[in-house]
């Protein structure tokens, strides 16, 4: 065998089984690699941001990681904003770089670069397989690194020569370090702190916002301290049977009025909030004035284990507060609206269902009508890199191919990726698409006033608008393979979001708002 | 005056009047300012890619840089595949990336990122203002930089509060290095060797390959000095008037087999010629066995004194061969192919357009066609990063309003930043894209073979196949705003290539071949 083979069979022995690919000359070993392979299951993506969404979204939903395949600086450049937000989902995604030859890279081709350099940012673990023989030892190293915990991206340079010279020997296998549970003296601390303070409140984020450790975080609530989640969560169970912790609030100043009086934060899973963006004259850092703050687990740490034996400490009941199942009636009618759409989102979601959220400003008015629908994840931007909508959405389809997957979008943000929507088809994907289409970064429409920018001029008014020429969303999606219908009110949507839930495969909703 | 208003006025005092730019929150005070500086026109792009791309096509037309708004790492992320090629193209671009407020860095908000060391790779000067009143002089310092010679993009950092907070005093200037002419050594020592060798050749990059130079180095073929070219020039003249050199083989091996017996090689506005791809037993220097180098002129010379100076040195006489004006009187007709598309451009490409070919494959066609067409620039993908045909198409528009672009492209290359098709329809850009349809990567499976690994099995092949779902391009591109038609055949194109070139505006051809 030869690098490539080496380098698959170690992924596939260390159950990296999915490989999420745009690959050029220099990784065509690994791309003949895989039929040797009958385990690896390889999605061509026709841009490399669509390549690293996905992986993220596979990574959030099959909690192990996926690989994506990249070629050289270029490659790896287009992936590079989507990794920024798997990154800060703490992620685990391999991702395998192909390069030059090792000893062409002396010659500074046209593709040649520092990838080393550029990958740093967006990697917990570099390093570059030099030699086939050290391929597979150091996957295995990589697929290891990527779990952490609390894990993320990290990035295998493999030079063309690594690959296609031959080596030999078993797969090796990756040593996993499994999360650790926090201190008792973290818990007995966070408990006397609790018991002491006013108004206390607990701060969930990461892995404190699964299933499993939101039961436990009910207990708190159900005991009289008051939970928070962060304001983006990289998988958030939500919805019936589900308890729903208070959301940090996006805005700065009023995350802060919210929190008044607040004495104590206990972070578990996360770390002190602060502001997305700085404002003049405006907080950054959103705890108030006097509160004391501690961690109860750090975001390496089993957030389950530590939030359970916090509720055992406070004396906490077996069970806590969990949403109901409401869901309207009847379909919402009249001019459609993000609220509208949530409403029928959540009359129509089907249970353990995926809804992927890169809708920024629309997202929130689904989020009301969500909270009481049949229980699901949720998948948020956690970097603020718009984009991942899409990619995301593939991700988690390829993990779960019984689950259905929605992709909410804000017009704005769909387009940086829409080719994704091509590999939904070519891959059946069972996929709801659905694009906000407000033509403008509605937004930047806020943001403008807020930084103290004042009235948009002309120019500037052109900036942030989508509308000239507004976007034919339904022929772009049909373009790309994707059914598709544009729904301009609220029954349309209804019918439309029904239609979508009811059969298999990707489907693409333009809801005009 | 605030840091964004003194950074676009110092942009303007120092002739950079085009900013290409996806903003977001932390951007709104550049946007803002904006409307103050009218000499300075912005074009949205609704990805990075287009900007950074765009910005590329503007440089080599005009000759100056543009600017680029970006929005933090993710946003710089999204551009550096064409930020790659402009490096390789030595095209100045001022590339301006916002960042979080100085003080808010700190706090490590979900959008941080370690900018500085992710612009590293592709920014030959980096530097981030960190006050208000740096801006200015930073800025005009950026701007000499990217100038060179030989020039490329620079990176200036601009955190919001730097951008928000008030400053006062005149736009600096750049102090701008003009392109020395190479020593009269270098020049006496190429004349000497040349008339001692038996085969000599000059090898012709970069600046060398613009109408002046091209006008000397013809003179040097007149004296008998076979003249070669890169195989892929930032910027060329071609056609009917001009001299056109041998283009050095994309493949090493045949490359070699081409300059057999060659014994010295001058190189002028470019340097040693290597392999694109490294491959197993195949050479990586592009040089025969024994043959002496030497380099007249370096890239950042100025490479039209260089070869004047060394065909005075050969007495060569004033004047060298050109292509003859040779166009088909008759459009071809029966299946398209590339070949005919070539001589459908040929016949009515108006004089003096700007012809983008990120058509990998099928460029080599065309470019046979428009060799004796009507005299034109071509630029060409310098760094190998596909997706630039449609960005750099919207920077030559940009830059000279009228004269004709067309943008050639491979379908798989054109997926990567198809959301250029909207800037062209917004900015109205007289562009005819062309993108070939071959519903395949077809460079990759030649290159399945070249690198030895041997024959694509079935998921092998599904990595470099586009045809399960063929793209619908002309669904596409109405989607995004631009008239398209689809071409099956030579006479279709014909019509639809002479219609594109009879009328202003952004036009779409689906050319299936």
């Amino acid at each position: 065998m030869n690098g490539a083979d080496a380098l698959i069979s170690t992924l596939a022995a260390n159950e990296v089984t999915a490989c999420f690919a745009n690959p050029g000359t220099s990784e065509m070993q690994f791309v003949a690699a895989l039929d040797g392979v009958p385990q690896m299951r390889a999605v061509l993506c026709l841009f490399e941001g669509v390549a690293t969404g996905a992986a993220d979204g596979y990574g959030r939903i099959a909690d192990k990681p996926a690989c994506t395949l990249l070629h050289l600086g270029p490659g790896y450049g287009n992936g590079v904003a989507n990794l920024h937000n798997a990154r800060r989902a703490f992620t685990p995604i391999v991702n395998v770089v192909g390069d030059h030859a090792t000893y062409h890279r002396q010659y500074d081709a046209p593709l040649n670069s520092d990838i080393a350099t550029l990958v740093k940012p967006n990697s917990i673990w570099v390093k570059s397989a030099d030699s086939a023989a050290e391929v597979s030892a150091l996957t295995a190293e990589a697929v290891a690194a990527s779990y952490g915990p609390p894990g993320g991206p990290v990035t295998l340079i493999l030079p063309a020569d690594s690959a296609w010279l031959e080596t030999s020997g078993e797969p090796a296998i990756a040593q996993k370090v499994t999360r650790p549970a926090p201190s008792g003296a973290a818990v007995d601390a966070a408990a006397r702190a609790i018991k002491a303070a006013k108004k206390p409140i607990v701060l969930l984020g990461g892995q404190a916002c699964r299933e499993e450790a939101l039961k436990e975080a009910a207990r708190l609530e159900a005991a009289g301290v008051t939970v928070y989640s962060d304001t983006f969560v990289p998988r958030q169970r939500r919805g019936a049977g589900v308890f729903l912790p208070k959301k940090m609030q996006y805005f700065g100043e009023m995350a802060l009025q919210e929190l008044e009086g607040v004495d104590l934060m206990v972070f578990v899973g996360t770390t002190t909030p602060v502001a997305f963006f700085a404002y003049p004259d405006r907080p950054s850092v959103l705890v108030p004035e006097g509160c004391e703050t501690m961690t109860l687990a750090e975001r390496g740490e089993d957030a389950v284990a530590g939030l359970g034996a916090l509720a055992d400490a406070l004396g906490a009941p077996k069970d806590g507060p969990v949403q109901p199942l409401k869901i309207p009636e009847a379909a919402p009618s009249g001019g459609l609206n993000a609220y509208y759409a949530g409403a029928s989102i959540a009359r129509h979601l089907p249970e353990d269902a995926v809804l992927c959220d890169d809708a920024v400003t629309s997202g929130t008015g689904v989020a009301i009508g969500t909270a009481t629908a049949r229980a699901h994840d949720v998948l948020a931007l956690t970097g603020g890199a718009i984009g991942i909508g899409l990619p995301i959405a593939i991700g988690a389809a390829v993990a779960a191919p019984e689950r259905k997957v929605v992709s909410l979008n804000g017009d704005g943000a769909a387009m940086y990726t829409v080719q994704a929507l091509w590999t939904m088809a070519r891959e059946k994907l069972d996929i709801a698409v659905v694009v906000f289409a407000n033509h403008t970064y509605r937004i930047l429409n806020v943001e403008m006033t807020r930084t103290g920018a004042g009235d948009a001029g002309p120019k500037a008014s052109q900036l942030l608008d989508l509308s000239d020429p507004k976007i034919d969303w339904v022929s772009v999606a049909k373009g790309l393979g994707v059914p598709a219908v544009r729904c301009e009110t609220a029954e349309d949507f209804d019918r439309a979001f029904a239609d979508a839930m009811a059969n298999k495969g990707p489907r693409f909703i333009e809801a005009v708002i």
